[in-house]
């Protein structure tokens, strides 16, 4: 079921973005220099990240932070 | 001078959000369960937040979350 909450569309939303930039979680730790741990908890929406992590993260797939935030679901 | 990083984008749109809804940082403060020093300091863009009390801002400002990410700057 999809959720309403910010980690579940940071989650949905980095995956999705992900698998369009034909990366796996590896090439993306390794873009954005966050462990490959850190990579997948977030991409599975189990850990509340700081902002300055998102920001690595929308560096390693090259979109804006925004992008990562918009709800879908709505 | 304007920044263009995350931290930087969320003050500015922050102080132009709350400005607009005509509220104070402690009136912010009460609507999102956040502290009055925690408001004021990822006003002043001094605090490396998670995105939970992200979202606790955004919707005390009721506004959808990617609005306070959006690099006006660009």
């Amino acid at each position: 079921m999809k959720k309403d909450n910010v980690i579940s569309i940071l989650s949905e939303n980095m995956k999705e973005l992900r698998m369009k930039a034909n990366i796996t979680q590896e090439e993306l730790s390794f873009r954005s220099g966050l462990h490959r741990n850190y990579i997948s908890d977030t991409e599975r929406g189990t850990r509340n990240i700081s902002i300055k992590a998102v920001e690595k993260i929308a560096q390693g797939l090259e979109v804006p932070v925004e992008d990562l935030f918009v709800n879908k679901n709505k």
